[in-house]
């Protein structure tokens, strides 16, 4: 039986990988990428660097796919997505058909933990489901980039016995979340944190933020605080390192410490 | 300057703690232990086989301290749990006080990611406030149990671009959560999810449960589908298990198919 792993490799220490997954690793006939018109070169290079720390020296092959284009214009968010996952499953199907043989073992390895806002595990159910494909799917957690930022903040993620939500920019973008006082936003390209002032119900001087990007990394960068007060410096800080990086991976957490749950 | 490390060890599977937390754990002088009345010996077995296989030769000492009773009959839930953490961080300031020499490094292990309803970093910012106290702290994350449930299913804790809540039993008995269709439970001691038929504006039919008991360790218990057909099968299963170990520890996604968000 073949057997395609899906291995979440962290938030971007190197090191924050478990021994679970280099273990798996290890076994690793087969290492499929999918690759984007633009390369980040410095995550293909921590992809590298993950490999050469944690795989040890047995050979291995890399097979590159690539990644086709996302309408990013569409209205239809979702059925944009979706459409985008449909053409990447044609292009992981073909991969595993072409280059992964009887018995052989092939992984993706995901940023994170393949759970989180990844689309890598319904892809490949999405593969399997199609007729004449045979192969067994098996997901390793990794640390996510949310538990990544609340241990550099060194805070925990919900307040006693109260709930959080995860969201994404887009969602924040629409209003304060119901029911939640506690709201961790990822794939915010847009600075939501900075509008909600407008939002119904919510004073921004209630909300603390604790954001953080490149985490783990030499790069990485920390501001936490009352929102009015850091606001303007985490966009500017946001600005700075994607232009001078080319790219960004960030996330926060938004806590609202009064005016919503703790004034039942 | 002394230092305390909160080490996340995952949610049960031994090699699930990353090679942060084994190199940090090659560091430690000193592990501080909250011992409750009745010790559930299968995890303290766990925690020491982590030890044994991650931490290498060098001696270390374990210094227990004992974890205060909490009042569970206390109507206020809230102030129950922060009047137990403070009477914690008098144990936990007196160990550090008494057994952690300068220049030394103490840790404390935590099952799952120390941000996720764990007071451990809270109690710790506790300690540190009280005058004359000083110490580091650091924080590293672990595989949290919902990271390593939605691997076992192989699910993405979210739909794409969609939010999902994180929230307890106790928080779960109150009705669904607003704003989310996806949510995942924890901390539930009395099976929530049965009364979700009980709900305004849900249909327990238009619900999947993903429930996931002693993940990654050998009594693993896994269960998924329509919430209807397999709930009766859950609280079956958590009754036996819990009878037969004596504890038990399990988390689950309720995952809406229609009715809310989909309707938009």
């Amino acid at each position: 039986m073949r057997k395609v792993l899906v291995i979440g490799i962290g938030a971007g220490d190197p090191d924050q990988i478990t021994v679970q997954a280099v273990k798996a690793l290890a076994g690793v006939d087969v290492f499929f990428v999918l690759e984007k018109g633009e390369v980040k070169r410095e995550l293909v290079d921590l992809r590298e660097e993950i490999l050469r720390r944690h795989r040890g020296d047995r050979p291995y092959r890399v097979v590159r796919g690539r990644d086709p284009e996302r309408d990013r214009r569409a209205e239809a968010y979702a059925e944009a997505v979706h459409d985008w996952r449909r053409r990447r499953a044609d292009v992981c199907a073909e991969m595993i058909d072409r280059e992964l043989g009887p018995g052989q073992t092939g992984a993706f390895l995901v940023w994170g933990d393949p759970s989180l806002y990844d689309s890598t595990l319904a892809i490949l159910e999405d593969v399997l489901a199609r007729p004449g494909t045979a192969f067994e799917i098996e997901a390793i957690p990794g640390i996510s980039s949310i538990s990544a930022l609340a241990a550099r903040h060194r805070i925990g993620l919900n307040r006693v016995g109260r709930p959080f939500q995860v969201t994404t920019g887009r969602r924040l973008a629409e209003g304060w979340p119901e029911g939640a006082d506690d709201v961790l936003v990822m794939l915010d390209a847009s600075n939501a944190f900075t509008r909600v002032d407008a939002f119904t119900g919510v004073d921004a001087a209630d909300v603390e933020i604790f954001w953080g990007a490149y985490l783990g990394m030499p790069d990485e960068i920390l501001i936490s605080g009352r929102l009015p007060d850091v606001a303007a410096e985490i966009v500017a800080a946001r600005a700075e390192a994607r232009a001078r990086k080319g790219w960004i991976m960030d996330s926060y957490l938004l806590r609202r410490t009064r005016g919503g749950d703790d004034a039942r």
